[in-house]
């Protein structure tokens, strides 16, 4: 590389330079706050570990996702974090060992071998919620709670809630007899939401009537609350899971709308987001406007076996710089503090010292800044009369 | 591997549990906000680069340091990053391309190859500040002062900081006129103190009685301050570049001192901490008990060269865990918090919100747990009376 070249950042990798660093960090100090405030535990997992144990349970996804770097110690194969759920559930299966319910939090960078969508970061900051050890809706609805939470505290005056459940899906297919590879490619077809392949695929390989109306039917049933009534029609004879899965969706309804009555909620069947992964409620939040889901979350109750120790488990991530990208994150007044002139007079120190105790900021002048000074944004200056020192509008 | 083993973590890599990870990230927020108060403006560096970038004008070390990477976009090697340092000035040379001076800080998980100490870290959190585009003494001592603040902050008693000069020793070995490779052997005697060895060493190479007593001499010179004057005598016909260096650390400690009466100021001028980096004053902080640094910074003007753009900086970085193991960071007085019984009762929600709002630490039951429950660590209960609500202690 020629010295010009030398600043530039690989495609997806970006810096935050002082305004958009200081979004995220007031975000991610807000939510922390909240998900501690509702008696989430802050945890800091490894930025590499053993392959083994990092793609543990999370699908061939992440394992795509994952940079792999040999171990000059021990020959053996690291990968830096790509996610950290799998982590929080290593902690909590393994590290932790806490028999009842366990609420975990985290913030922090991931790396992606290549951007998970279109112009996507390959270094998001990922900031999420696990609750582990409880297998009732309970949590579910606490995790979807929180994320509404923070939604609206993040200054999302409507808050878009995409809520699924893979339990229907997986009861139909189960229903129908489908191959591994029928489940796979009917899985694909529904999240392309290729209406007409759909069709067509549906009608050549399920015989059974019954069964097809339901193929066919699954991928209309999506929007608001009332969709679940019409799915309790279409399903009324489909075996038992799909009604507690639609029981779950109904009380999800019934019980997060009153909180945050300014959620939109969209209940959708055929959405199976992170379908290998999860095994229960899975929803997304989005933002008018932009395609992906800002926030993901939802059920995988199934991720600490790896570890030696199934536990229930429910939880929600997102990236805190596409959050303050999409929502224009609110950081405090800006401060911008007292220049106080280069000077190495001790009385002049003092004052400087108990300004910043008292929470101001204050820049010193250096020496090979004359007046007229630059201010480093300051508004006002530290200047010393024949009484002591005192702070002027600039 | 089994599933016993997949728990295990590399050798230097470890997870924080929340007791630790509270402490970490309770020291990094009170280190960013002093920063912030001081003029520091927080940065964010990406985890990943290019090595050319990521590894210029930092030396050799760092590059044995990185992990290196094949990008599966442009075939070209990134590295993860080993030190921020040098990401904050490619920023400031090229991002920000501020005239002035310009203050950075950062707090940020860094990826060594192997730990840099005996039983030391791979996955140090570095947390630091960097000063770019003042050449004058005044930065130093601005950068010294705020790692002496920080240190008494976080509730160090004493700080002891040792401070050295590189350019005594550039211009001593300017002045005998040594070889790339003899300046390097007589640097890393110096470094590990072996005085026969220097002895030997010296009086071998060194023929001029005045060079031979300079070197001699040389690691003998540390101590408080009135090493300086002891230093003026011995170096009294010795480039005028020595005497420089030692006027610029009389005014450290005279200016130093004074502010924080109780740092003990150690001053070493055979101490070339990141010589082949730096080109000034150097220092590191010292807790008794602890071997290594437990901060450590100084001045390296020619960083920002190969970015196209010399800037003057000096700055200095600290791992945050580190830190938080050897002076045992307070946290805030834990805040246990307030159990609530499961429940889906709409009245029971909007109290336990408006206690959450009112910064209380608020957990919910859930379905799984029965009488007598897990409390969660929480010291009271959210309990309906005929009345409403009341929080009881437990």
């Amino acid at each position: 590389m020629s010295k010009v070249d030398r600043w530039l950042l690989p495609e997806g990798i970006s810096e935050l330079l002082p305004d958009d660093a200081l979004q995220v960090e007031t975000l991610r100090r807000r939510l922390v706050d909240v998900f501690q405030r509702w008696g989430y535990e802050y945890v800091i997992t490894p930025m590499i570990e053993f392959t083994d144990s990092l793609l543990t349970g999370s699908g061939g996804d992440i394992d795509l996702l994952t940079f792999k770097l040999t171990d000059q110690l021990t020959g053996k194969t690291l990968g830096i974090r790509a996610d950290i759920t799998p982590q929080a559930a290593r902690m909590d299966a393994h590290s932790l060992k806490r028999s009842g319910a366990n609420r975990l939090c985290y913030a922090g960078h991931v790396v992606h071998t290549r951007p998970q969508v279109a112009l996507g970061s390959r270094t998001p900051i990922q900031v999420g919620v696990e609750l582990f050890g409880e297998p009732g809706l309970d949590a579910d609805i606490e995790v979807i709670s929180l994320l509404l939470e923070v939604l609206s505290l993040v200054g999302m005056p409507k808050q878009y809630l995409d809520i699924g459940h893979v339990g229907v899906f997986r009861a139909l297919t189960e229903a129908a007899g489908f191959s591994k590879e029928q489940e796979n490619t009917l899985f694909l077809l529904l999240q392309a939401k290729a209406a007409t392949e759909i069709k067509d695929w549906v009608t050549t390989h399920v015989r059974e009537p019954k069964l097809q109306h339901w193929f066919l039917e699954l991928p209309k049933l999506s929007g608001s609350a009332g969709v679940l009534d019409r799915a309790r029609d279409v399903f009324a004879d489909a075996p038992a899971e799909v009604m507690v899965a639609l029981d779950e969706l109904s009380s999800i309804a019934d019980v997060v709308q009153p909180r945050y009555p300014d959620a939109q909620l969209y209940f959708d069947l055929s959405e199976l987001r992170g379908y290998h992964y999860h095994t229960g409620i899975v929803f997304g939040a989005f933002s008018p406007g932009v395609g992906n889901a800002i926030a993901k979350g939802g059920r995988y109750d199934h991720i600490g076996e790896a570890f030696g120790r199934a536990r229930p488990a429910t939880g929600f991530a997102a990236d805190l710089s596409v959050i303050c990208r999409t929502l224009n994150v609110e950081t405090a007044p800006p401060n911008p503090g007292v220049f106080a002139p280069a000077s190495t007079n001790a009385a002049q120190w003092q004052e400087i010292q108990s300004l910043r105790e008292a929470g101001e900021r204050v820049v010193s002048g250096l020496s090979i800044q004359d007046a007229p000074y630059d201010h480093q944004n300051c508004d006002r200056i530290l200047i010393e009369t024949d009484t002591g020192f005192q702070v002027k509008a600039l």
